[in-house]
């Protein structure tokens, strides 16, 4: 059993779209990622995703609204809901996802360059 | 689909030891709970649980040990550990709890005074 500085570890990397592993717990991972600029369109067909974040704005898009989280906002994405994360302006964000340990970062989008299927521990 | 602001969720509630359901995803929960003073021993048969600070310093004594957590960071007890969560001074503390759904919060100790199987969504 650990303590886990959130912000230190997100201090200790700096690759975008590559989240590490900061804990595991039944069957779900909780993940650290910095993100910047535009992520692609993907689903999770089983997997529910919950991104909160810890700096900067996200923006999500789906096929039909958009919305914005600020740092201390999160919001559930289900499972099979299209989804596309991005930041603006050249903004570098951090967020923090929880989701079971199987989920892919591109969902059904298998093979992409911004696929990461063997995830750092941080 | 909908964005939860933590602290504004936290604003909405004064009971203490009283955690409230923020969200829910894969069987898991999104707790929020405000704590003050000490709690009882406990521990958690078959569920790892996470303790994430928002606001002050939660205490965590252990059989063998004691943690201590600031805002903005996180730890995962382990199914079976016993664990006793308090706050110091008087403080009110404010916590994120993910764990399943089927968690109750005394743990083995049923029917305490403390023990709250009925939680709020938030």
């Amino acid at each position: 059993m650990k303590v886990v500085n959130v912000k230190e570890k997100l201090a200790s990397f700096s690759e975008h779209w590559d989240p590490r592993i900061a804990g595991t717990l039944n069957g779900q991972m909780v993940k650290l990622a910095k993100i910047k600029g535009d992520f692609i369109w993907h689903s999770h067909e089983n997997e529910d995703e919950l991104f909160w974040v810890i700096k900067g704005t996200l923006h999500l898009d789906f096929r039909d609204k958009s919305v914005s989280l600020k740092e201390g906002e999160f919001i559930i994405v289900p499972k099979g809901v299209e989804h596309r994360p991005w930041t603006a302006d050249g903004e570098e964000v951090h967020i923090m996802l929880f989701e079971p340990a199987s989920t892919i970062n591109t969902g059904e989008i298998e093979g992409h360059e911004l696929t990461r299927s063997e995830l750092k521990e941080v």
